[in-house]
């Protein structure tokens, strides 16, 4: 069974340790005002705004060395709505480049949160798109995932990081402008 | 009802011209083969590979100057399958500075072709995104396209073609790499 740590308990925080713990992972969940010292988890989920990143991996970036790093930001200006640009092509590249000593994904970033929440965007079960360079790790989170009951999607390697943080951008636009809700999803329909 | 020019009809532009005339606007459909002289439509459709535009471009500004154009492409090379990086920040924004008179919208480009031809995902009624500057011609688009019996969103302005690029090259991945069928969706679920 995965072990893995959440740094964050807001909304995408509290529904990701839901369907962790539901698949049978144990789960850490940690504030991110908790000032941990170290992490239980093989995976380490960040589930805080891209702005904590940086502090993140300044704080503790021999701590998530050897461990998978999971990535759910959305890189979004929130006071102009405009997306942030990145040299190295997405926030997720971005953090990689951070933590060279870690293996990053991007994963639930295409998600609203009361999707996860559900599991459910209506009749349907919620999907999460996941990208990365290692294999073993993608499978890692996507038998956890499945196993908590939500579908998981390999989207390829960490460079596709760069399309999911536009998906995520266009799908936060969508409904701010009222042309989805925030229970539906701009995803994967079969 | 709307005056509609499809110009190419491969399976995107024979799917697009089946839903316009189904909701009952008048649609000239020409080969971009047949070399035409004008159009007669106040909305022009470009349903081609995006290799294809700068020779439209070059060849019908004057004839589009005053239209709707509507850019429906993936801007992928598919030599390498990597996304074409374009100064304007999208395929679609490029075209509109080459075509100054017009007015462009992006659309359909997040729309596998056999999710038009049959306007159904699954059980779902097929949705078109569509993003530019113009609000009334968004909305003549949507209109035709709605009452042609599919879904139509808007996007917002034309800057977020380089979102709907984004999606349409991670859904071309997913059906590439089995994630997806060609008959499933990256679109809207509710």
């Amino acid at each position: 069974m995965s072990n893995i740590t959440i740094i964050g308990t807001g909304n995408m925080g509290t529904a990701i340790a839901k369907i962790l713990t539901d698949g049978g992972a144990t789960v850490e969940s940690i504030s991110h005002s908790d000032e941990p010292t170290s992490f239980a988890g093989d995976i380490v989920i960040l589930a805080v705004p891209y702005t904590a990143l940086p502090e993140i991996t300044d704080k503790y970036r021999s701590q998530l060395a050897g461990k998978t790093v999971v990535d759910i930001t959305n890189t979004v200006d929130f006071a102009t709505f405009t997306p942030v640009e990145f040299d190295a092509g997405s926030g997720a590249a971005d953090l990689a480049a951070k933590l060279p000593e870690s293996t990053v994904l991007k994963a639930f970033n295409t998600n609203l949160a009361p999707t996860l929440a559900t599991k459910t965007v209506g009749d349907r079960t919620t999907t999460v798109i996941i990208a990365g360079d290692d294999a073993d790790a993608k499978a890692q989170l996507s038998a956890a995932l499945t196993a908590g009951g939500v579908n998981a999607v390999d989207a390829g390697p960490l460079a596709r990081a760069r399309e999911l943080e536009a998906v995520g951008y266009l799908q936060m636009g969508l409904v701010i402008n009222g042309q989805m809700n925030w229970t539906d999803a701009l995803g994967i329909i079969k």
